[in-house]
């Protein structure tokens, strides 16, 4: 039993593909074990066992979840949601004590990418290009005044997500308006050119990237990426690089990437599984092995490259349906 | 051949599962064909055949709609997108004439259904209940100066789709604000209720209404249900029954209630397959096998009722890969 190599999959949510991945890499070799604090979060039933859990803010998750570690003999854990993800950085030593490796980045660099300001702010001083943007609404008219940047911008929350209250804005009016009615919010160039993403793992142990697998983003549908393309360069492969060193980014990443005229803008990054990474997966680019290559204390050789171009992935719906005797035995 | 039960789904999108539950319901007794302008439609490449067609607003897209049907000999077709409902009403002659049936309601009612403020009206006529509306703002704002409607409102386009462009709005100024930016729009009551769907089939031969499933929608994504519950209630099919009435809707469409205060308001309706339908098909509301009955020419007995209540469906995505090869040989 001590051997297996069981993982568990925190607030597993509608990542079914997640789960099922992790199954068939582990071919045996231990379960794949998922919570959610919801029973209607399909992915559950797509795990070996299954944890209807409280949910992330009520007191006493942590020790409900390193109860499930111990208890099961987790040896690598992983949160498909935001917000889990600082939590986990943040107790990364509870884990270990235990013996199971959160697969996590560090907690400041979690912090930066979940605010979009500070994720300018970063890249501004470490001289890789980005989205301009603006938390002063003053300093932006006076540079649309000075012609530095023109409408129409983005208005959005500094830290939100799934494409939540974004308000593609073309006057002052509306700019103003928007503030006088919501904090916390930011003002962002318009990217009128090609979206990427990239799905990117660096290995936990030495720290490199040692996968990247980047896509055109063809249609987007609630903030995720719907249908995309495979696509190679070089040159962005290496902007990538350069943008990951020394910041702390560790285990599986996702990085947004616009190109304009000619040239990448780094504009987000979501430091966990992305919703498109499927396209990845299917395409060859093993993060699950990856992941199991590092439970059992192995360097990841380099595989950046090792994927076909121009191979599409659109996604569909597939039902999960649950009948109510179901429910009282989970 | 000439006996063969082929049927023809237009603009088939993301729609897998409803191809897939036709294919299973034929069961070899003919072929399930599916077009869309998309080579990127994953449900295209889950049919027996596919077709790549021009956008429907191209100039002799019905033309080659028609050819398709008569030469693959189609005994049915019907489309999963809104705006093709009011093409195929319009052409069911031309589509009858050749022997193909179109599963589609009547012209003038499709119309209403399109749009918001005449099913608001219409609905109104007819004594149902239904959720208050107005296209006049002034009018609106002396209903809420003599108490008879209150903030929060929805202001919405009048025809609108996946819940793009929605407001929820709590002042006079953003409503003056929104009216200002965007034309067409109209504001509607905040129903602070529970949600309810039912996929309804109207028998194409005695337009009665044979079926009807109910769903407490639980979560919505990008417009559609994302999870929901069986439900039942006697009331509800009633007032169902009495709005489908001498409408001229039939075949399958998709009807969203509320429930605020113990009473049911009729708020809008598809009339099509809507996006949850996978849930009553799973609990054994056959629409695919209703429909055949009545290519057949048989009328259906009426199964109103005939699922389990309680019972949950979740979606997920599944996704497809598509290889440039298979791009070139489709």
């Amino acid at each position: 039993m001590s051997d297996d190599l069981n993982i568990l999959i925190l607030s597993c949510g509608t990542r079914n593909k997640i789960v099922q991945y992790f199954k068939k890499e582990l071919n045996g070799r231990g379960l794949v074990i998922a919570t959610d604090c919801s029973y209607l979060a399909p992915a559950l039933y797509e795990a070996d066992e299954q944890y209807i859990v409280p949910k992330m803010n009520d007191e006493g998750y942590l020790d409900e979840i390193l109860s499930i570690c111990k208890n099961n003999n987790i040896k690598a854990v992983f949160s498909l949601i935001d917000p889990e993800l600082s939590l986990l950085a943040k107790h990364k030593q509870s884990f270990i004590d235990i013996g199971t490796v959160p697969i996590v980045s560090e907690l400041d660099v979690i912090e930066i990418c979940f605010d979009k300001y500070k994720m300018f702010e970063f890249l501004v001083q470490n001289g890789l290009p980005t989205v301009n943007s603006y938390i002063d609404k003053e300093q932006f008219f006076s540079d649309v005044e000075a012609g530095v940047i023109d409408y129409p911008v983005f208005v959005k929350p500094i830290k939100g997500s799934s494409s939540n209250n974004i308000n593609k804005v073309s006057t002052k009016e509306e700019v103003e308006f928007l503030f006088s009615r919501f904090d916390n919010l930011m003002i962002q160039e318009f990217m009128d050119g090609i979206e990427y993403g990239a799905d990117v793992y660096i290995d936990m142990i030495s720290s490199e990237p040692v996968a990247i697998f980047i896509k055109e983003k063809v249609k987007m549908r609630a903030g995720e990426t719907d249908k995309s393309i495979s696509f190679k360069d070089e040159e962005l492969v290496e902007l990538i690089k350069k943008f990951i060193k020394g910041t702390g980014l560790k285990g599986i990443i996702d990085v947004d990437i616009f190109k304009v005229n000619g040239e990448y803008y780094i504009s987000e990054v979501n430091p966990r599984f992305g919703g498109g990474y499927p396209h990845a997966y299917e395409s060859g680019v093993n993060v699950p092995e990856l992941i199991i290559n590092n439970i059992y204390e192995n360097v990841n050789d380099n595989v950046i490259g090792h994927y076909e171009e121009g191979v599409s992935m659109m996604k569909f719906n597939e039902v999960k349906i649950l009948d109510p005797k179901e429910i009282a035995s989970t």
